[in-house]
């Protein structure tokens, strides 16, 4: 299992992880299998998406916090419910195809750790069959 | 595949499934390698998130109930529209890496069937590769 | 890596594609394992979700449009930020478990491409490990 260090900088953000996952993809040796990526945190999820307007990540983001507001009188005394329930809405696991040593996306996909409570260090772990 | 039993007692609940999924993985003898989780209905899913605060599920459940509420006047006439619309919110399926024969989840996180037309007799099914 | 075309006909429509991914399934001659599916796209997700009464499908693209409507002042400027959106709602891969060279679903389960930007040809890759 490889880790991934990611730094977000904002409380809201999709980061491109692309590089680190094909990084490790690399490392592990595998040429034809699955990448498995999964977030061992509450508070951020994973997504694939658009890469190459970053607009589009935004787009995500801001509609995500439309739809699940901070502070909207959870239960939950952390003031981080919306974190909670907006990874849930991303999902915590990703499975990509690897060919001949690479990730296999779309043209237009790139794969986002979603932070939705930063900033903060995050760990995203990668494992490779 | 393992087949775990799940009984829910709420029309909408999240019930903390990790125990089980454990023991599942215990039981496939499989030390290092990938847990697949699978949701065989279509009015219930499966997430992962904080199962410290039990607040946060409850947050979870409410904010997805506003979200796609009940009766709101869907063209599915069996009254659970927006239990199907929630599953996919979800999600069916996930993956957790297995190190040591353990599931390797974050510190806050546990697995969940995310119910969403109980109360009902559920199964989860689980296969460690 | 199998790849299955789908053509889908309305801008936003969920597409059963179950046969498709069984045939993928049936020709990679595994009998027990597990049955990757991703979906290249970034305006088009993946679901499982009722296959029985079609209005589940209606009811599950109608309430995502409600919640993540077109046009609604986003930054992405091609007129799909609400496609992009939405595939990540849904999720762009997933996991079915194969027995005897069947899919294992749920008795009403059938596996869906979500088109939220076409109609358009689309790709859907399945891998069976």
């Amino acid at each position: 299992m490889e880790q991934i260090q990611v730094r977000t900088t904002q409380r809201i953000d999709l980061v491109d992880i692309t590089g680190k996952v094909q990084a490790a993809v690399s490392k592990s040796k595998v040429t034809d299998g699955v990448c498995h990526i999964f977030c061992p945190h509450t508070t951020a999820g994973l997504t694939i998406n658009e890469n190459a307007d970053p607009s589009v990540k935004v787009d995500i983001s801001k509609t995500l916090s439309k739809l699940v507001p901070a502070g909207a009188g959870y239960a939950h005394a952390e003031g981080n419910a919306d974190s909670h329930i907006k990874s849930s809405l991303f999902g915590p696991s990703l499975a990509v195809f690897v060919e001949h040593g690479e990730l296999m996306l779309g043209t237009w996909q790139g794969i986002f750790l979603c932070e939705s409570d930063g900033p903060r260090s995050r760990e995203v772990w990668v494992k490779v069959v």
